[in-house]
């Protein structure tokens, strides 16, 4: 079938060549990728069954590769993947959430069939969707293999974005901004919020009028007044929005989910000054630090160059301040790669998406102003094209 | 601060103390939860934090569990938990993914601290949210500690149902129903898939005018055609519904995390004559079993029986047909304990929540009707009222 595919197959063959690469310099013969975005980078597939068991597995010595999940989703391997008949493996459904069997016995027995049992097996150690049983059962049933970290390996090959994976992150990138514009239009003091948060992951969904949206990989978050002086909570669903609300809204658009987030702040009224002050330094800070990024200079020293910009003004902020995004399901759209932060060595290069993030949290609210840019030959470029200041309504 | 209970101290006090019984039971006297329903059923801790590593800590000895996590996310946690601020332990951010250190070494000193480095320690290694590494890390950090499988214990204590854990689950059916039918009355030929899906999260959110909603576990299922051939897709973001679809939907609502899943089916046309019998099979089927199902029977007893429905029908349900469901984030609302299934020995008892989903997949369509239901005293009770039928337009 694969009919639905959304890449050329010479885009994903060069895809597995660019992991075999990395593979090989690293001594891994065979690598078994569990996260759901890099399955999606290197097969296609695409479908909401990460929730039980499923891979795909890389090898040194075959251009394609091997899809593995519940039977019951196999003819979603068919449907949205470039692979093969014969690379599509589905196991029974007496493997999952088996207290009895497991599903990596079953992996393991195809590592064997294909004759990958002595040799060295690269897994994601660090991963979401790695865990210690499927690490020990491994262990157990491939005696001869040499098991190495291979975390984020795909991550680091999908950092560098083609120019088709850009397109989508541009129309991730429209969307966004539509959402953002729903959320920034619909706050009210006395609208209840669950109504606005509605209508965000309903902007999510709809898209743009020439293409659809995908679910971000991560829920709104559009925290309010002391929820606000935490970084990750989403909306209340009981409660209206009231006068002296700081809102904080971290948002995303999504395409072939392929997310492009975005950071904005709000005051239902007249702000104190001090709310004033750190949006003027933020957002002063956030200008001259995107003037400074180019090719060639180190994650670290972007952290600095930010960080110089708070000297004297009494604010600080203690966390990295963006990361890479790009192709990701839940629960994130950071690909845990280069952090822009104290130590990360990782030069910029043309092709990295980079979601700029300077949230500052107080004891009392915060406050977040971000943009997501596209590092270009010579500089970078903002994706997203929304005023830079704190809302005020 | 702890304004935003949502359960009174005595339900989450009561909740530790069943945990505590099986880890006695099971000879484990610290039990690390990382699984962010379980943190939530036993701290109130609720946020979309948990794409960096936290959790709760239960011991044989204290009555409060220990939550730690990322310390910008640590007034969330004195916002929505029940715990005391010396109970509340954030970590520096250079620890968030990390390729120097890692956050079970703070996990690790944190245990040496409150003296639990020579107990035995339960871990979720199964989970979805324990990895590899951290069990290495755990491993070499904590040499004195025995450690044990720990997997889906909470979730089995969470199996029953408290009343209010009830009212909310009812709550969340309600949404339920509004949200189905906001899919069934805006599916129609012509209409842009992208459009229902904008108008189902809309509902999923705003809830009903009484309570807001919050965001459901699993991200709606609504393949069209070739794609309800398989068991786990969601809508394309760039199709019309056609003349001829088959389309799946599996949808939920929920309340405070707590979901409440439902699937149905429509045709949009004349269906063929074979999915008016798998419906007609199915929906028999279903109310039968569901007459069957009362407190002392085992899980595999009401598979049996649901599979007597299908002799000399020519359909055969190769895989469970339900599953235990409630307080869950993403990526799954089931709670990986009581499955309908062969060899499933589990005697269901009152406050059990279960949806059984019998839903078949041909080649080249499938066909779904589900239910959640209650164990109640003397049988079983839907919690959704939604018509069990093949939806025709």
């Amino acid at each position: 079938m694969n009919s639905q595919l959304i890449f050329s197959r010479e885009e994903y063959k060069y895809r597995v060549k660019r992991t075999q690469q990395m593979m090989d310099h690293r001594g891994i013969e065979t690598l078994l990728v569990m996260d759901p975005g890099g399955m999606n980078y290197l097969s296609g597939y695409d479908g909401w069954s990460f929730y039980v068991h499923q891979g795909v597995i890389i090898s040194l010595n075959d251009e394609m590769p091997y899809w593995f999940g519940r039977k019951q989703d196999s003819n979603g391997a068919r449907i949205t993947t470039w692979l093969d008949e014969d690379h599509i493996r589905g196991y029974e459904d007496y493997y999952v959430q088996s207290r009895y069997t497991h599903t990596m016995r079953f992996v393991a027995g195809l590592f064997k069939f294909l004759g990958f049992e002595k040799k060295s097996l690269g897994l994601e150690m660090d991963g979401y969707w790695f865990n210690a049983r499927m690490y020990q059962e491994l262990r157990e049933n491939l005696l001869s293999a040499r098991l190495l970290d291979a975390s984020n390996l795909v991550n680091w090959v999908k950092i560098i974005k083609s120019d088709v994976e850009i397109e989508y992150i541009r129309q991730a990138s429209k969307i966004c901004e539509k959402v953002m514009q729903t959320a920034v239009d619909n706050i009210e003091v006395g609208v209840m919020e669950k109504n606005v948060a509605s209508m965000v992951t309903a902007a999510q969904i709809y898209g743009t009028d020439e293409y659809g949206g995908s679910s971000p990989a991560i829920f709104p978050i559009m925290p309010t007044a002391e929820r606000t002086s935490t970084a990750h909570m989403t909306f209340h669903p009981d409660r209206r929005y009231q006068k002296n609300d700081v809102v904080i809204l971290e948002l995303a658009g999504s395409r072939y989910n392929y997310n492009a987030p975005l950071s904005r702040t709000m005051y239902l009224g007249e702000p104190p000054s001090d709310l004033r002050k750190v949006s003027d330094v933020v957002i002063k800070g956030l200008e001259d630090t995107l003037g400074f990024i180019k090719p060639g200079i180190t994650a670290e020293a972007v952290e600095e160059r930010w960080r110089s910009n708070l000297i004297g003004t009494g604010i600080e902020k203690p966390s990295r301040v963006g990361y890479s995004f790009g192709l990701n399901y839940v629960p994130d759209w950071g690909e845990h790669t280069v952090s822009l932060r104290p130590g990360d060595k990782t030069l910029l290069e043309p092709g990295m998406t980079i979601h700029f993030m300077p949230g500052i949290w107080l004891d009392t609210y915060g406050f977040e102003c971000s943009e997501p840019i596209l590092v270009t030959e010579k500089g970078c470029e903002k994706l997203i094209d929304f005023p830079e200041k704190l809302f005020i309504k």
